[in-house]
């Protein structure tokens, strides 16, 4: 037996991902979501969904570009402070401490200290209700060395995102390996 | 110093949801999917990505409905062979044995077994590539009383989702908690 909840944007789960922009005065900004995911293999393709009201909307419509910035669980405080605090108000890179990169693919800018970064061309916007969807198309995937292991592959654990419980308002890491994609399911 | 990977999907976190759809049989079909996430809070809507060559992409094309169901860890093998196998061979909610329930609100079916799941309208289809992004609606979200907790909250702890890590081809459980949104930024 199952409780409604009504028509609720609940569900799990939810990534954290800080958004890097540049504005008109070509100072960064940074903002986190939690509205988003992968949407197409080919062109290899990222949404973000924004409300307009964000100075990161009005960044990424005139210079349609944009970051992704996957940060750390060691990140958190960083993650949530440049999603509470508008870039109308102040250079949020100066406030949280973090190194801007200038991205030589996209017109935006990353974070140095996250570990892994995605660099994103606008290639489509949807207006869905108080959301638009920003389509990028990722034209690099960055990680950071120390997120590599010995033979250079990328190592999750290393990375160590985190995921957003809407609900209870609350970050949690990722955890322990469950099973084998395209193979655990044979064993039904 | 960061490694350049190239244009790929390769981001952190994906989620694992298998969306539920009728043929034009009436036949329910069952597809996991990890090209996703929440596109808007106002409609609250969803979106999923599909490519043309599933079987799900004519189901929902023709119904213009899906539901999003989330599969709880203990779930793991049934989510894993429902997207290794086509519907277009199999009713997959006989071969995995589970539950399938006709929703009320859209014309889709809904898993039994799984202990949280969205009905969708579609809104809106987008073209991006490979893949098509479906929009859909939130009409409701039902959750299993045993998801619950003793005030009939939602606890995601006993919803147990899962998240898929697309380079190792792994699922991973949701870890701890490491801090509560729009608060622990301020410690900064």
């Amino acid at each position: 037996m199952k409780k409604s909840f009504g028509a609720k944007t609940l569900v799990f789960t939810n990534p954290v991902w800080c958004v890097g922009s540049y504005d008109v005065n070509n100072q960064p900004n940074l903002m986190t979501v939690a509205w988003g995911g992968i949407c197409c293999s080919k062109p290899p393709a990222v949404t973000i969904s924004l409300r307009k009201a964000t100075y990161t909307y009005g960044n990424i419509m005139a210079r349609m570009a944009y970051t992704v910035n996957i940060p750390s669980v060691k990140f958190v405080k960083h993650a949530d402070y440049v999603g509470m605090v508008s870039g109308k108000m102040e250079n949020k890179f100066e406030t949280v401490r973090l190194t801007l990169v200038k991205s030589d693919l996209v017109d935006a800018p990353y974070v140095e200290e996250f570990p892994m970064i995605l660099e994103c061309k606008v290639i489509h916007t949807h207006e869905i209700g108080l959301h638009t969807q920003f389509i990028g198309e990722i034209l690099d995937v960055k990680v950071d060395q120390a997120a590599l292991d010995a033979s250079g592959q990328l190592d999750m654990n290393k990375v160590a995102p985190f995921t957003y419980d809407s609900d209870t308002q609350t970050y949690h890491r990722v955890g322990d390996a469950i099973g084998n994609a395209f193979k655990i399911g044979k064993e039904l």
